[in-house]
């Protein structure tokens, strides 16, 4: 067997080779939530690439009556006290043996909560870590900046019990607050009745501005951002979606509108709970607080002057989860998070669809190599800019990941992998184009649809730029022995010429590629010639 | 430490691991056709499973000028060569040395075929095996066989030289017969102009049929099939599947209609050549010989008085295939074939997807005791048929693969890559209740949009039943450790009582599938309860 093999054909082997490797960790973070507890394991390789491997999800409303006693309830703690020791035998069950537990809002505001830990404890073996306001925010905050591209902004988490705000700065935490306005919270304080009254809705307005009042530094200024994150935001961001007929189903990555917000708040007003629930995209389980968290939302965006909160569907887990998977870095002294999420994201990706990275990398050598000597000689810096360079890289590294499904339609497998992964840190609309360019990577005229109401004016052509050098880069690899080792490109009559440069028998290389340089000429204008000298 | 280093430490171990597997194999397979060449590579475990790995094509319409000649033209002589040598350098350049090169047709009907030969060997280094017509035919034979539940009927191979019709009684070729009726043989003996003239149509119609006339046996009787082969008869479903909006991308297992092979015919026959590049569907270096291969397949479907002709995308290649890959069975003198191709594509499915066996089966075993048992205890065997047991059983084994791709949304994913499967043997109606199960096992009411159309009246009560079923025993099975051996189910009150038997700790078991026993509810109109006796 020659190291050439198919990688996708031998992925069995290749995990085979992997449980058996010690580095192979699994991980059980319990979110024991103020709305809803929460089992995710995390199969990782420290520091290397991670996966959610199972999720178990259980709706317990802890925070329930919290409000009215300052005490966790006799009947949600025994609710409570079940699930957990069903984690616990579930964990058992399937081998895990570290866990990560840890407790919100609602046992940190409780007068109970040492009975409830102790009972927990005693009774379930699982000891939970109880979180304080600063240390929840700050674990929201650190799976917001290694899954998007935030560097200056802010965090919004809006949980069950409480809402954190946390204010970033060149990636790291500048100063954070804990309110307690999650969305049980606030519904069973100030919305008890569905449909509430006008003055319930304006009482509760006037409580939540009373309390972000004082937050002078929550206000966005220029190129800032705001993300937002929890199960009540994404349900939002789910009904806008519907309503908007919006062409992608993921949630991390999209620009929730202000107005979108204040639209859904408007609409759940008058809605009975039966009205809610059949909401286009309401969750079932949150028909009840969602109203409340629309309000919250809605007047954290006019507080902080946001036209538009990009959604993160990591959170609190994955904060947790990042901490260990950074732990043991070579450079302690390095916060827990990757310096370039965008790449991180790509080769994170390349490498759960086992990509053959060899030809992948070449294939992007090549691409690029075209890129910037045709920027180079177009002199046009906006069609040939970094960011269009960094998607065509994108494209190239992951264009054959569908390999992984299956070789026939390999292309059209790699658009749904691409975009199904969402690739976090870039946006929906970067996400299409990468998706796009991997599907017409082998034949055919690149078109947007479905999806081309995400993408802008001046897309259409940027994909076909970036369709034309991947597809050629492609075939200058066909046979996926780096035979072409770069490519030399110059002027020739009204076009150009391609020259591949190598020292080896690059028939084959020559022969497909010369099958496509139609779609050079549709993309930059000019004929395109490849000559080949032996 | 970041991904990429680490990707770097694991692959002396992969590639370590790959040198030690010995029974991997890979072949590529040269079909040296008349309208068109191909090399696929297969890569497979011989007996065990296989994937098509790397596919080249090239038009090359060898049998051009062949009619008026009986010779190769020198012009199509020196493309094949050229061809050939670049298929030559592929092979190397990926390291693949068996090769298996067949000539059908063109070369065999050639004056100078042993000239053109001699000359790919000498030139290329490859020797290419020249079928006779029969062999042709056998290889189709077992493509047929190996890919469809084909027991009695006919195989007919549509080429671009000639036309192979096989008889296949209890699985077995009986006789066969080739005819010089290929779709580039036809279009240039007979309608050399686009359109033909209606004298020129009739006078191909008179050919074909005196052709046909000798054969008595070729005529369909009671449950036969009749199973087509051929790109051009696959860009012919194509069309059909476009022209009838078909909800599913899939060629293999399509049941094309006499009638709309009439109505293309007769919608080609006056068009253009560029009316017919317009046709949607049609493939554009197929749309000269599209016309002659849609009346060939008209006169067969008419003398065979078949009604319709199930689409076969697997062929003379795959056939090739099949005979390497029994090779070396326990049992030399049984032949080539899968013994039962549905239970075969199911577990090639799974294994490809790489299946968490022990669960997937374990999955299947409590949900068939359940459906047995429900079959003594209702009496009613037309709910629970032998063939929605056999459903059953295959959503079972595939309900997880979606997992290769994510754990988020696996159950989409499962979807997405069975219907994409294919799934050979299995009807499109099967292969959708099939898929539809899987996207339903965790969570949802089952929906059958948007591929409702390939189903038939009953089917969404059917899917209710496999998906609650398969459900419950997901949930039974939740830890993935098999705690629950199996269940007892019987008669309680106005509804069913079920146990779980095991000698474990089963309450995660007990508690996640009490969560779903409204589904039991709707898919059998009665209730169900859960008992769990420590």
């Amino acid at each position: 067997m020659t190291p050439k093999a198919n990688y996708h054909m031998l992925k069995p082997l290749i995990e085979r080779q992997l449980s058996a490797q010690t580095d192979l960790q699994r991980t059980a973070i319990i979110d024991v939530g103020s709305n809803s507890f929460r089992l995710v394991v995390m199969t990782y390789l420290r520091g290397y690439h991670f996966q959610l491997t199972d999720e178990v999800r259980e709706s317990v409303r802890l925070v329930q009556g919290l409000g009215a006693t300052g005490k966790l309830s006799r009947e949600a703690m025994a609710h409570a006290v079940e699930v957990m020791r069903l984690y616990a035998a579930f964990c058992r069950a399937c081998g895990i043996d570290d866990i990560a537990a840890v407790a919100t809002s609602a046992v940190r505001e409780a007068a109970n909560r040492t009975e409830f830990l102790s009972r927990v404890q005693r009774e379930t073996g699982i000891s939970v870590r109880l979180l304080s306001g600063e240390e929840e925010a700050y674990y929201g905050y650190l799976a917001a900046v290694n899954s998007t591209t935030l560097r200056d902004g802010f965090v919004v988490d809006l949980g069950g019990g409480s809402l954190e705000i946390t204010r970033v700065q060149d990636r790291l935490p500048r100063e954070s607050v804990s309110l307690t306005l999650g969305a049980v919270r606030t519904t069973e304080d100030w919305l008890p009745s569905i449909p509430p009254t006008k003055e319930q809705v304006a009482r509760l307005r006037k409580h939540i501005r009373e309390q972000l009042a004082p937050l002078t530094w929550f206000k966005l200024k220029g190129s800032e951002q705001l993300v937002g994150q929890g199960g009540s935001l994404r349900n939002l961001a789910r009904i806008a979606q519907k309503q908007g007929n919006y062409p992608l189903d993921e949630l991390h990555g999209y620009e929730l509108a202000a107005n979108d917000v204040r639209k859904i708040a408007k609409q759940l007003e008058g809605m009975s709970l039966a009205e809610r629930l059949r909401v286009n995209g309401m969750k079932p389980d949150r028909a009840d607080i969602a109203l409340a968290a629309a309000i919250v939302i809605e007047e954290c965006l006019r507080h902080a002057e946001a036209e538009t909160l990009l959604v993160c569907s990591q959170g609190l887990r994955e904060g947790v989860f990042y901490e260990r998977f950074f732990n043991g870095n070579a450079d302690p002294s390095a916060p827990p998070m990757f310096k370039n999420v965008r790449e991180a994201s790509v080769i994170n990706v390349a490498h759960l669809y086992h990509f053959q990275e060899r030809h992948a990398r070449h294939v992007a050598h090549l691409s690029l190599s075209m890129f910037d000597q045709l920027a180079a000689l177009e002199g046009d810096s906006e069609r040939f800019s970094a960011a269009e360079r960094e998607l065509l890289w994108a494209a190239c590294l992951l264009h054959d990941i569908g390999m992984n499904i299956d070789y026939n339609d390999h292309h059209r497998h790699s658009y749904y992998l691409i975009l199904n992964s969402g690739l976090p840190g870039f946006t929906h609309r970067e996400l299409a184009l990468i998706a796009l360019a991997a599907k017409y990577h082998r034949k055919g005229t690149p078109s947007t649809a479905p999806i081309s109401a995400v993408l802008q004016a001046g897309d259409e052509a940027r994909l076909l730029r970036m369709t034309a050098l991947l597809r050629l880069a492609e075939q200058l690899d066909r046979s996926r022995d780096g035979a072409v080792s770069d490519v030399r490109l110059e002027p020739h009559e009204d076009g150009y010429l391609l020259t591949p440069i190598s020292d080896q028998d690059i028939s084959v290389a020559v022969w497909s590629a010369q099958l496509h340089t139609d779609i050079f000429r549709s993309a930059f204008g000019k004929p395109l010639a490849i000559t080949y000298n032996v």
